[in-house]
């Protein structure tokens, strides 16, 4: 047996043959009107589009151009990642005023981009350039793809599924508070700090700016038919488990006590263990960039050998109750309202 | 034999069963992290995206939320057709600001999209809704296919290949003028106005405001391996040819004489035959979306028997010297210099 990081390793030597292989693929990359690659017999294409717009969704007060990239590949990513597919290309169409072009705020935006695609092994082939009369806009769309039929969608649910999610939740949302609160600038000087704190606060604040895909876990449930049904959760535990209820056509019951807030939460003092602040976070703080899916309790002993280690918990059982969430703290039942964040 | 509208309609038949086809390859539209579908065998994936700014790419002063859908529709379409492939599906990332929201621009931004989507055989399958400070951005996606080794690529010209072009070229670029003249109300009322002038007008805004892909003519010209390079008229044919000919290491005579300018440019009185300004409207206009390609000279019989009367026009000759794109007019040789929009 093997641990999490030799089995991670293992994962990326794999991925890195398909990198090349993605390379091998392409007939025409950047620099033709379209991209083109080629097929694979037997597989399905997966596509995803996600726009970042300032000041809606980040900041230049908080978001470096670099971080910008950053996250723009970790958000397509993450939906590939929750069709259980394999990232292969992805396409950037990025809009910036004329300061911003002069000032290299571009290169400085795909040098983060970039980062991020040699690591998870994926190509850029293309996309758009524009200026803008004022604020910066990125389009980003990824393409992956999975053997057909192995593809997970949010519909594939049934009562008796047991729920799990990965990583740890909360994080994303408490960095960005913590961030508001050093843009107010008399707040931040006057808050207590120890050095345990501001490293937990760090930690929060990558959440939060640099988020990073599950590419590798949700291709490992994808290929190893591992999950019924899955989704990323971007807008909030308590958004995004009724949304993978309603296209089930199922309920849910989450066990309050089993969901992982993220530790830097309390450890940074932004919330205590007692305080139902905490538990708030990790189910409607959204941005978390983890999974969320649903396993047939049958292969829940095969999900923890093949998963090696991986960090995934346990938090609740899919009922028949049609889009009925209901969440048990301290022995009572209450129904899961849906937070997080709407455009419009 | 049959004419131009007979051939269209069979296209259309054709289109339509592909369509269909299109749609039952769908494994998840609308709905989910990403789109899925369904690879067919042998075949090579073409995928593109293209930005709309307001205030630098429109203005909705003359443009309308389904205008803009039409034009979303359209300038995608047309790279997918100058890659000689089939278009199959689309993704529309959309930011509009509150406002635009309330008076419900989106839905007839997708009513717009949709007619043009429909009268093309093309299925939207995803995309993302965003809220914007103060600007609409539309990033308009788009997929289709080829047969495996049938993609036309701009670098594929060699010396000796004739160069055509579909349609008539300048009135996108005739069609603008005439809107921001209308935009100057006093030069507008003052304007000398005659009933045929103003049909030609309105002609050539249309061509601005809600322009056409080729992708009847772009597919055929794939499919049959009748173009040996080819790419679309959007930055004016000035700067396309110079495109063409720099992936292909190639140079190019062009006679000007053989150029065919939109006709109702000088019918609407805005610049006459004996003038230059006609023949710079039909050279640096840009936004057209006709198709530039290059035929072999042993194909030309057989592009004129397929095409069986869809207009196009010879207007050159591809030569070896690399870069140099000639103009010959009146007997006398000058170079072309590239003219056209640039963002940066």
């Amino acid at each position: 047996m093997f641990g999490e990081f030799e089995f991670i390793e293992k994962l990326k030597a794999h991925a890195q043959m398909a990198q090349k292989a993605a390379r091998a693929r392409l007939t025409q990359s950047i620099g033709d009107d379209c991209a083109v690659y080629k097929n694979r017999k037997g597989n399905e294409i997966v596509i995803t589009t996600d726009l970042l717009i300032e000041e809606i969704d980040f900041n230049l007060s908080y978001t470096s151009a670099a971080d910008l990239g950053h996250k723009a590949f970790s958000v397509s990513a993450s939906d590939i990642a929750a069709m259980g597919a394999r990232a292969l290309f992805t396409l950037i169409s990025i809009g910036v005023p004329q300061s911003a072009w002069e000032s290299g705020f571009v290169e400085e935006f795909y040098r983060g981009f970039n980062v991020q695609a040699e690591r998870f092994h994926v190509v850029n082939i293309g996309g758009d350039i524009s200026r803008t009369p004022k604020h910066i806009i990125v389009d980003s769309i990824m393409i992956g793809e999975v053997k057909r039929g192995h593809g997970v969608l949010r519909s594939g649910a049934h009562p008796g599924d047991l729920i799990f999610v990965s990583g740890e939740l909360g994080g994303a949302a408490a960095g960005l508070s913590i961030i508001n609160d050093r843009l107010n600038i008399t707040r931040y000087l006057s808050a207590i700090k120890s050095v345990r704190e501001e490293e937990s606060k760090q930690k929060l604040i990558s959440r939060q700016i640099m988020p990073n895909p599950q590419l590798l876990l949700g291709l490992l449930l994808g290929q190893k038919k591992l999950a019924s049904a899955m989704i990323d959760i971007s807008d909030g535990l308590s958004s995004d488990i009724l949304h993978l209820c309603r296209e089930s056509g199922v309920g849910a019951k989450i066990d309050a006590a089993a969901v992982p807030v993220d530790p830097n939460i309390y450890k940074s003092g932004l919330a205590n263990m007692a305080n139902s602040e905490l538990l708030n976070y990790a189910l409607n703080g959204g941005e978390d960039f983890e999974l969320l899916f649903t396993v047939k309790p049958r292969n829940v002993r095969r999900l923890y050998r093949e998963l090696n280690g991986i960090n995934i918990s346990q938090i609740g059982v899919v009922t028949q109750e049609k889009g009925e969430v209901l969440i048990i703290e301290n022995g009572k039942a209450r129904p899961l309202i849906a937070g997080g964040y709407r455009h419009f």
